[in-house]
């Protein structure tokens, strides 16, 4: 079956643009004992994407040029060869950046009866939803009416860290780039204050907003909002590390907070995290997040790119604010 | 009766000098009910005291100019209107750079019978050597058999750290400024491996001494060294992190580690303590400690200056690197 998939034309230097990529046509073969052929529905371009367009050594190894880009997306099953997943199926892969692909049953994680669309299960009820439930709630140790900061807060892990704050009752700070997004925190998700990062004085209006501190600082950007975070916080504050958006793109090594001594006499833990370790929490997120976004507690946006053409259009809008939300690539007709 | 103290003349900028002290004539008073004379025998100067000598918001509050300093000291009762406390007892106070002083009883920690010379008890069976405990058993989470990197190794924490984690099992490296320290840590010490900073290319001599990688890096001094750890880090690893030395003399900013986002793909911890946060595990540390030293396991170095006139001399002295071990100043004739 022709298919349709991309990949890297050559490594992005710094911030990457639509040359870096290619959209190829493939074969897609038909599925052999215990496969399916999945067609997918939708797939995900994230922040962590960039990571591994750069040729070093990480914690999962880089892309190839000229090899298909990985990453989440969610499908269905139009043909099956295992009687354990039937046709009509709809399935979580990791396989990426494609229309289409022939995989092992056993390596696809079913979702069983669909409790919202299908793009959710990338973004609320998927991976970045994830992130949010474990790094906030493990990671930052939140407790009960505790201050809550959050930057790039209006994004797929931003906008669910906020929320399960708020629904834990506490006071949630956010940051976000442009008055829409700032408006949508506190507007549409029920922020406490919102801080449109891109108006200045970071750190004065986050003082401003946490006039007692900050408990918990969820990072997804790294830079400024790291050093203007650890000047606000409180005794035996954390800092779940979840991102550096500001440094994906970066050609030389970003000085990190001139503050971080701040963190001995404070008692600070600042802790570094990948969702993939925090399996244990799986069962817990599916239960709480579910019922959060059925009851309407908890809300989400996506920003939709339509069709296999605009992946990379919509990647690289990730890194100059183009979503509010889960950024999602649609694949259906 | 006249006795003599150390205050400020003048708040030091960048390294203090001998001038930013002055010692004065003080007359000490008898002591009222409940109260007791102490001379004192040794007293501490330690790196810490010169973050509450800049005039800003802190955990502490800062030294005021012309009051006397405070810190730890151990003295004898030499007359007491307590009866819980006769004379001739030893204790610990925090009171600090004085000869002699006239206190509550219940504002002294009561020694007992001595274990080990007066002046261990301001090192390896003090605060610094409590410092250690906490700092790598609990803030560190130290397992036996892991590999640990220690700065500042040849000072009080630092020695007391590294020793501590070969009592443990673990692979021990070191880095001091010098070769005599270095060859200290491997010769007296039994780390199994000494970096002797001065030298240069610390990361590259880092990488050598931890091939596999580094479980647990004990940080002293901040800057270069904690940026080359973070570069060595194994999954998961943490980092207490204890003092940073290189940065109490820095008249402005100086720039965090610009590898920190590491910390995420690695599951890294940084958590910042301080001691007096641990009181929890004192008679742990109480009962190792006095068990290690008494049986030769933890063995311990004094830079020992005498009289309360040297006692600037030896507080700048840390900032040299002219001691070895823990810097006493001698009280007693």
């Amino acid at each position: 079956m022709p298919s349709r998939a991309v990949s890297l034309r050559n490594r992005p230097v710094g911030m990457p643009t639509p040359d870096d990529f290619q959209v190829l046509e493939v074969d897609v073969p038909d599925p052999g004992d215990g496969e399916v052929l999945v067609e997918n529905v939708c797939m995900s371009v994230d922040p962590y994407m960039r990571g591994r367009m750069w040729d070093r050594k990480s914690y999962v190894p880089p892309f190839q040029v000229g090899e298909t880009l990985t990453g989440g997306a969610i499908g269905r099953v139009v043909k099956s060869n295992d009687p354990g997943l039937p046709e009509g199926e709809h399935v979580e892969s990791r396989f990426g950046w494609r229309e289409a692909f022939v995989a092992p049953a056993a390596e696809l994680r079913r979702i069983g009866e669909l409790e919202a669309p299908a793009s959710a299960y990338l973004g609320v009820l998927g991976m970045p939803g994830m992130t949010a439930y474990a790094g906030l709630l493990e990671v930052g140790a939140l407790q009960d009416g505790e201050t809550v900061f959050v930057s790039g807060a209006a994004g797929a892990v931003g906008s669910a860290v906020g929320q399960i704050a708020r629904i834990r009752g506490c006071t949630v700070i956010g940051s976000a780039g442009g008055p829409e997004k700032a408006a949508h925190l506190t507007e549409d998700l029920g922020f406490d204050h919102a801080i449109d990062y891109r108006e200045g004085n970071l750190l004065a209006r986050l003082r401003e907003a946490a006039p007692d501190g900050i408990d918990v600082y969820f990072d997804n950007v790294g830079g400024e909002h790291l050093q203007a975070a650890i000047m606000c916080m409180r005794p035996n504050g954390r800092i779940p590390l979840c991102g550096a958006i500001s440094q994906y793109n970066a050609t030389s090594p970003v000085p990190g907070p001139n503050n971080l001594s701040m963190a001995i006499g404070l008692g600070l833990t600042l802790r570094g995290f990948i969702v993939s370790n925090f399996n244990h929490l799986r069962a817990d997120f599916v239960r709480d997040m579910t019922a959060w976004v059925k009851s309407g507690e908890l809300r989400y946006r996506e920003t939709v790119f339509e069709g296999i053409d605009r992946a990379a259009e919509a990647f690289i809008g990730l890194f100059t604010g183009v979503n509010t939300g889960k950024m999602i690539v649609n694949l259906e007709a």
